[in-house]
Parts: C-alpha cells; sequence; structure tokens
C-alpha cells in the first residue's frame, strides 16, 4: 500500500472553531462528578475567574505541538476576544507551525502507524498522527533567514523579533489567520524562551554563518527581563498553562525576578495547568502548582492540574471562558507597550 | 508535627557511585526478557557500541531534575572516563543544581506529602521529594551575576557562559566534584539552549538591570551554531537522552542545520532515550526515535527509547558501559578547541 | 482544620445527564484536528456505526470507579435508549456503587489530599477524590447477604445473581435510578467475571460461612459459557470498554471461546477503548486493540482507542452518539432470555 | 521482510535469574539518591524486613504479562526460599503463562511494531514484544478440560483447581520449573480470583459444555473465603504487589473480610506496589496505598509506591532480599493446609 508524497498530505488539519458551540453548562455539571471531568470543570471555572478579574493580566503558556493539532483557532480566539494578555511558548508552535501556516503553508493528517525511513526518503516529516512537507518546512527556516537578514544587527529578545515576524506576515502572508500576526496587530507580546530550538533556529543560524561579524543575536536574559517587567507592571496574573516545559517554568519564574530586583510582585494569583505528565519522575513538566508554591511562584488558592491531553482539555476550557462571555468586560492591555520601541528594521 | 528549617534540611541526598558496582552480566540477561528490562538492556548495550564507535562522539542530553536526584557522579564517571563529549541540558541541572552543589550548598531528601505553604514560609523550595535552602539559591543567582559583572559586554553563548563558569569554581568553588568545573577542565563544552530558564536566568536579569547599556547577553543562536560546528567536525555521533525537553529537540536538530549550512553530515547513528512521557500526546519529549527519522535526524538501526524513570535507568545504562570498559580505549574530544577562544573577561 | 465525618459526606456527587447537551458537531470537528480529540472522534463515530449496524449486538464493559464518579445516568440513558445490549464489569462499579445507591446510599465529592489515617478512623473511604461512608458499605454486603441467605444453594453465574439483585432493587430499593435494576427490567444481562472482588464478596463469604454445607456459589466458568452464548446468538458484536482490566480480557476471549466450541463467531466487528493505561509495561489493560487482533478477538478496520481518562471521554462519547439518533431504530435484545430460566429463590 | 512461523518464533525468552547477582549496596545506596530510585530502595528494603518479621505471612500478588516476559525464575527462587507463602494472580500469569510452559511450551521475543493481522494468520500471538504459538496455547485450554473432565463435579475454589493443575505437572509436566508446580510441592496456595478469564476459562466452558448436568464449577467466594481464613491464620501479613487490578484489591479486601467475620485480623502491616498506573484516574490499579488504609486495609507505616516497569524493579526487589538473606530464618508456612483436603479427582 506505498502512497505518494501527494496521496499522503492530502486531508488537512482544519483548526476547531470553539465559537460556535456553548457546552458551558456541561461543563459546569462536570464539577459535580469526579476525577478529572470535576479538575477540568475547576480549571475552566478558574479560567474565567482570571478573566473576570479586572486587576488580572493573563499569560498563556503553550508546549507540545498545538497548533498542528488544529488549535490555533482557539488560541486566536481568546486573543481576539482578549482573553489572554501575553504568551510563552515553544517555538515550534511559533514559528514551525503558526508562522508556517501564515506563509499559506499546512498540516495534514497522517496517522502513528506510518514507516518513518519511508517518510524520511519523502521529506515528509511525522509529528505522531499529524504530517508535514519539510520542504515546505525550509522555505519558513529561509524566511527567517531572510528577516533577520534585514534587521540591524543587534541582540534582540524574541519576543521583538516575534514582532518583526508579526509585521512581516501583516506583509506578505498569505493566511491572516494567524497567532503571531494577530498579536502584532494587537500589541500583545510572545515570548519563545528557547527561541533557536526551532525553525528559527536553522534560520538565524544561516543568517549568523552569512553575517559572522555583524549579526542578530537572541538574548534570552532579554526575554526574561521583558517578561519580568510585564509581571511587575500587570501586578495579579493567571496562569493558563499547556503543557509544561521551557515555557511553564519561564512564566513561573517571573515572581521570583521580580522580587530579585526588588519589586513587590504578588505570586501568580491564578494557575492552570493541563497535561498528561506525571509528578512521579520530578520533572518540572508534571510538577504540581502546590510544588510551585513551595518555590514562592504560585497561590495554591486557584490553581487547577487537568489530567487531560491538551487537543481535548483545552477547547473545552476556552470554549467555556468564551460562553460565558466575562471577557466582555476586558481591556485590552497591549503589554507591547511596555517594551520602548526600537527601531529593528535597518 | 511541625518542623524547623533545620530539621527539614537535614538529610542530604548523596550521588550514586556506579564504579562500586558490577551488573553488567545482569542489564545482558535483561535482554532476553521483555518490556522494558529488554529495551533498558538493548539501550545499555547501544551506549556500549558508541563508546566501541572510534568515530563517534557522544552527546549526553539532560533534562529533568537529575543532579538533585543523586546522579551527579554518575555524571562525573561519564565525563571523566571519555563517555561524554558533549552535553547539552536544561539550566536547572547545570547552573541551579550543579554549580550550586558546586558553590558549597547541598539538596537534602524530603518527600511529597510536605505541605508547600508552610515550606514557602520557612524559604525551602522542593523538587518532589527532595528539598533545598532558598537563600542558598539566591547566592547562586547573585554568583551567577557576579561572573557576568566581570565579563566583556557581549553576546555569548551558553557554552561560553558555562565555561567561566568551571573557571569561576577552579579559582572559587568548595565542591570540586562538579560537571561544570570537570567539563572546563577537560574542555567538554556544556550546551544550556534556554539559558535563562534557571538560576542563571535570575542573576543575569540583575546583571542586565544593573548596566542597561553594556552588558553580557546569551545569544541562544550562538549555541545552536556552536553544536551544528561540533557535528560537523564530529561527523558520526551518538546521542544519549535523558528526558525530553529542549535538549532532545535541540541536539536532534544539529543534523537538519548542518545539512542547511551545506554540510554534509549524517544522522545521528545511535539514539537511546529515557523517558517516562507518552507518545500520545504528540508532544516532542515522549515523540519516539523514530517519528524523528522522519525528520532526518535519527537513524534507526541503533535506537532506544526505554520508558523508565531516570534515576533508575541512567545508573544502569552507565554502569552497564563503565563495567564494560570500551571507554579505555576512546580519546578525549576536547570539543571545545572547535571554538575561538575569545578574551571573555574584562 | 478537622472536619466531622458529617462535614466531610456533605456534598453529593452528581450524575451527569448527557441527554441536556448536544456537542455530535464539535466532535465531529474534532475528527479534523490530531492526538486524542481525533482519536475521541472516531471512537464517537464509531460507537454511532456499531448502532446503526442493525446486525451488531452491543457489549459496553467497565472497569475503573465510574458509578461513584458521576456516570450513573450516561449509563442509564444507554440501557434506556437500546445504545447497549449487555454489560460486563468489575464488581465496585456494579455492586459496590450501582447497587449502593439503588439501597438509598450516595457519593460524596472529597479531594485527594485527605490525610487517610484520619479518613480510617471516621470510617470514610476514599475514592481519590470521593468520599463514602463505610457504615452504608456494610449495609450493602449485608444485604447481598440476605439475598444470597434466601436463594436455592447452587452454583450461579455473576449475571443470575446480579438478576436477582434487580429484583431486591425493584421490590426494595430507595432509589431507582439504578443500573442493576434497569437491567432487571429490560432483561440486559450484566456479567461480573471477578463477582467477589467488591462488596458482593464480603456479603457471599459471610452466606457461605453461615451455610457451610450448602449455599449459593458463584461460577465463573458459568458467566464465561453464558456471554459466549451470547456472542454465538448474537453474530455481530461491537465493544465499548471503558478501563481494562478483566472485563476488557473477558469480553475479547469470547470470540475464542465460541471457536473452541465448534461455532463460527466473528471478530467482534467493532472495538473502542477509553483509557490512560500505557501499552509499554505490556499489561493487557494498556494492550492496543491491533494486539487483540493477532490473538483472533478483535477486527482492525473499526477500532480505536482513545487515552483519555472516562469521565471526561465517556460523556462525550456516549453523548455524541445520543445526540445522532441512530439508537432509534434499533430493537430491544433481551439477551437474558437466551438463558433458562430457573427458579433461583427458594 | 515477510517471515515464516517459525523465523517468528526462533528466539526464546529466557528467565532472569536474580541468584546470579548481588546488587544489594547499590539499592541501598538508591535510598540516598531521590524519585523512583529512592523508592525503589525503600521497597526493597520492606520486603527485607517483611522476611525479618518472624511473625509476618507474605502475600505475592501478580498482574500483568511477568511470567511470558522472563520472570518466572525470581518468582520461583523467592518460593523456593520462603520468600513468599501465598499468591494472587490473575489467570494469565498462572494459566496461560506458567502452567503452559510447565507443558513443555515457550515464550518467544518479538517487538511491538510487527504486524498484527499478519499474526493473526498465522496463528501466533503477541503480547507487546513477546509472541506465542497460538496452537500450543490451545493444547494448554484442551489439558485444562481434561483435567477438569477427572475431576469430581463440585464447585471447587480456583485455589483447589490450581493445586490438581501442580499434582497434573507433577505427573505429566515436561517443564519442573514450573511455579504451578512448584507451589504443589511445598504446599504454598495460589488464588487466582478470576479464573475464568484466561486459558483456564477456556478450557473449562469444554468441561461444561460436554458435562452439562455435573460438571466442575469454579467459586470466587470460596477463594475469598480461603484467603480470609489464611489472613486470620496468618495474622500479620506483607503484600508484595506486582501490578494492580483483581489480585491486588482482593489480597488488600480480606482485612474487611475477617473483620465481618468477626475475627480480629489486623491490617497489612507491609505493602509494596510496583506499577506504572496512576492515580489520578480514579481506578484502583494506581490507587496509592495510603487511599487503602483509608479503607482500614492497609497501615501506611510500611507502605511504599514504586513506578517503575515490573520487569526491572521486580528482579531488583526480590535480588535485594535474596542477597541480604533474611529469609533463611523463615520457616515454611505451607498454608495450603489450612484447607480441608477433600478427595478432588475422581
Amino acid at each position: 500500500m506505498v502512497q505518494t508524497k501527494t496521496e499522503l498530505l492530502s486531508t488537512e488539519i482544519k483548526h476547531l472553531d470553539i465559537k460556535k458551540y456553548n457546552f458551558a453548562d456541561m461543563i459546569d455539571s462536570m464539577g459535580d462528578t469526579a476525577f478529572q471531568a470535576r479538575n477540568l470543570s475547576r480549571a475552566a471555572q478558574i479560567f474565567d475567574m482570571m478573566l473576570k478579574d479586572k486587576q488580572c493580566g493573563v499569560i498563556l503558556c503553550l508546549a507540545g505541538s498545538l497548533i498542528s493539532a488544529g488549535l490555533k483557532q482557539v488560541i486566536l480566539d481568546m486573543l481576539e476576544n482578549n482573553m489572554i494578555d501575553a504568551i510563552v511558548s515553544t517555538g515550534a508552535n511559533i514559528v514551525d507551525q503558526d508562522f508556517f501556516e501564515g506563509l499559506g503553508f499546512k498540516h495534514y493528517k497522517g496517522n502513528p502507524f506510518l514507516e518513518d525511513t519511508k517518510l524520511q526518503e519523502l521529506a515528509i516529516d511525522r509529528i505522531y498522527d499529524t504530517l508535514i512537507d519539510e520542504d515546505q518546512l525550509r522555505i519558513c527556516d529561509d524566511t527567517i533567514c531572510e528577516i533577520a537578514d534585514g534587521m540591524q544587527p543587534r541582540p534582540y529578545s524574541s519576543r521583538e523579533f516575534i514582532h518583526i515576524m508579526g509585521k512581516y506576515l501583516q506583509d506578505h502572508g498569505k493566511d491572516k489567520n494567524s497567532i503571531v500576526l494577530r498579536a502584532y496587530e494587537k500589541n500583545i507580546p510572545i515570548f519563545v524562551p528557547a527561541f533557536s530550538d526551532c525553525s528559527a533556529g536553522f534560520g538565524l543560524v544561516m543568517h549568523q554563518v552569512k553575517n559572522p561579524e555583524k549579526h542578530v543575536s537572541i538574548d534570552s536574559v532579554k526575554d526574561f527581563r521583558e517578561l519580568t517587567q510585564l509581571k511587575i507592571a500587570a501586578k495579579e496574573t493567571g496562569l493558563l498553562m499547556i503543557g509544561g516545559g521551557v515555557p511553564k517554568n519561564f512564566a513561573q519564574d517571573v515572581v521570583v525576578a521580580a522580587e530579585l530586583l526588588g519589586e513587590d510582585a504578588p505570586l501568580h494569583k491564578y494557575a492552570i495547568q493541563v497535561t498528561v505528565a506525571d509528578e512521579r519522575d520530578g520533572a518540572l513538566s508534571g510538577s504540581t502548582l502546590r510544588e510551585a508554591c513551595s518555590w514562592g511562584k504560585v497561590s495554591v488558592v486557584h490553581e487547577q492540574m487537568v489530567f487531560c491531553e491538551a487537543t481535548i482539555a483545552l477547547p473545552m476550557i476556552a470554549g467555556y471562558a468564551y460562553s460565558k462571555g466575562s471577557w466582555k468586560q476586558r481591556a485590552e492591555r497591549e503589554y507591547n507597550n511596555l517594551f520602548a520601541t526600537t527601531e529593528t528594521v535597518a
């Protein structure tokens, strides 16, 4: 049953539109059951509490492969409706997947049983049950390189670089339904603390190799400094964390960083994590939010772990809060305005 | 049963010394059983194959909390006996835990049932069943700041910065049993691609805030460039990955990066991953090494996933290879010599 | 914060009513996304296919603590609407939880952080985040003993015994919303292959100790024989399995048993399993449905594993099929009529 | 790469012999590390404590596929050296795997990537990475039928039936290295509370269908009664549980059953569970031993969960206790003598 590249890349992933459905009552009812349904219900209610709380800035943390998995529209809907004020993410979500789609490329439905050596020959990359045209990913790399080539050579935070990527999509993007673009338009900062760990890394390595003396660099300290600045400005904050990894740690850490800078930043007042990771291996991704309390990062009053895979849990949590409508009273925060606008393009 | 801080921080974690034990025959025998014992056995044998293969450079990837968990000596033994030629790690392992112990501080045995709000009041940080004196961690942050204050203001790779941390420990360290120190002495590069995501981030943010105009920055692109350079120089490579996250992705990606730079770098010839993460959520940490083959990163000939928690699996894999002794024929690679020695201290 | 028994047992678990919600379109849309959302979508569609297939008998397998977790009404709705023709379950669900509620008792919301030694003193039993009054559970045990005391002393299948429990609830039950009662009324067989492994075991041990010579016994072979007989009569079958364990294995095995009896029973044509268990430990609960194909039990054409906790996944799968309405064309099967009606009560 | 049945069934699983290795010091040292290594160490030490405690009867609980996975010799060594006084198991381990090997059949190394439809055609059954000749399994079924045909028609406990299987192996077995045989010879009871849920079920269904009026039946209540009787006689008890499922629940429940019979049976004094199951789905298999305390089953003083796959953890726990040698002072308990010797063979 040999398939060609065209056959393998024939069925597109379609992004789920939570605005079409209202299941808020069901999620409230799940609060009277048990186990993860009850946890999911409480998490959704805490997210809605964050949005009701006028003082609270909301930070969305993204790890895993969420955009390729069809969750882009869920995140866009949260951005567009002022449900999210900042994003901290892995590079894959923002560059390889969202920016990639912004360039007009797509993700395709596959399955986990395909033969990977065969896919390699066909230049198809697999993410569990999803497929990507590797040649298109190379164009994405090249585009990053091209963007960097046009920038003033100096250290940038990933946030600054992603802002410029948003500008690029505004000018040249083919799919306007992009998180990077929408965040650019709405002045919402996106941080990718391990920015080289994705297609951006490939593009920027090419840029630096071409320009060995003077080039763009990505200063991960600046990212941390800016996110800390945001925390100090926001005061009260809530975290909606999908997966763990660097985004989770990075976003939690800013409370401590603010304190070290002599600022009186409160613990994250609300915290939700959706994950299937396990606390029993002692790794950060599965560590409980209670454990984060010992570190002085997260308050235990409104925290909830949900042990559920994100493609199921995120639409339900976001859809719940969308249906509830508390976001309608929220102002845009445009946290990007906190940071000096430097002339970044040569 | 209220405990004081002194009582809580009374029993030190002790690092396991695999050199004392020889269980290689048992691990070979496990290869004739099934499930994860068989996988563990095959992983140990593949690690020994890497060491026998004179052409193969070995990269150790570290995620999770391994040093605090008593695995420092296992890693030191691998460094000292030329079983490892480069390290890619999360910041926690290298800075918050190894460098921290190099400064003379310790980790302590606790348990997962302690009350975290109480720990917070006592300034004790918890990692599952392990405890840290938060005041000592602040000294670690300050030390990073102090080191940065003494450096020329420019972008550095994390590898460069960690090399300077090694020099610091040589001069000022209190516990000479340190990965950062030993890697410094043996010219073994350590990369931390998300360098701000740990105590180093706290120290460097303080440094940058104190020095807003001219300061040290950490260029994560340079890290990627250097590791790619290492891959190109090494040609054949093997990965021993403990946990997933950024180190796994970063180390796998260099094959593609080398290709993009027009260099003919082969797939990673050997690859082992020890993890409890699950492929079924589509995230990178649990993604199979076969999946990495579709991306053109890892060969499927000698790859093995071991689904086991690292404190059990790593001593067995490392201890097996130590007992087998193939490392005795290996030369030091001193990959740090690949990179221009720039004057880094002001 | 010491709580009394009354305080701890104050908030009842309420059973989720899927009939109130229609999220079928969302679940269809999830089929165009990835990972477990896509798997959940396909599982829901396969369940609807089973119901559309007039030739197909549907067997529901239940493991884990589902009734105490608020899923009783979901299962009742499937029974009442001819979406399920037989049940294979662990004893906890059927006796300790459903029959227990039939006697008028309740489950209560707790949390996983309660102190278990304290609960033991208060005679409160904990299931993760759910609480039970142990004194009421003892009444449940006694009721089983009392029922057995009134029966003819001979070996029974668990199905026969549970049928008599249904009669008991019809006569004496306080909560008519019971799976055991509804199955009795609708002639739907319920099998509990490890019948002693629950409150029924306690009651029956008391019965046998009181009646050492002549007593009721539970013949697990008879269960297997009857379920095989059902499979032979049903011909085409589909499995909706929640959790793994004995019910999963038992229900899959009947295909082989039928073959051994010289009957030409087809593989289970449809199979769904909702679980968080992992195939990597080689245990049955997490073993894939593809693996079951090697055993000649399950066809791989319409099979789907969903890696999601049941309190979230089952309402979505059952609710989807309820909304679709294919069950409206299904006839009652009353499989209990397959089995000789023996006079069972003394 | 099509393989024949002979090629696929060519490499035998070999049972690990823990008596050859001494890694007790390493396991003690793991107690000073963290996470699962520390848990494993404590579990091994608790097992040794059970053996030192002259008052304590030791019950081994087995779930999952352990014998096919090469752990038979580990269990045999525990039986032969009085480290175990009773076994509660799933049927697969005892009948399909141990008794099957006693008849002279073998398990073979395979891998999880074989095509299951192809295996089905070849009559090869797969357990994750292990293969079985289905034709030989049918001989095992037939042997059970033949044994039952020769027995007096009446209800038996699974323990009684397995005892007779041991006698059969003594007379007719081809591989004397059998758990069923050794337990028979040493008067150690083996309970399989869901006895039909395995090859025994197939054989006994054939027996009952051939003998519709008068036949052997398996009374699961009698099993529970006998195990309760054992608990009452043993007084102090310890549980070594590999996996969860019915054996875990059944063995824990006897404390409650004894109490219901008016006997003063203490909580299980020691309890160890090796599992990869997760408490977060509320199912029994992953429920903590602390939770079992709320049910009045297990004391929390000496209990330890080890989250590790059994093929790795069991040899280490059993090997530790074997090396320590506390078993040398233990007397045989021959708990089978507690139960009336009835003439069971026609």
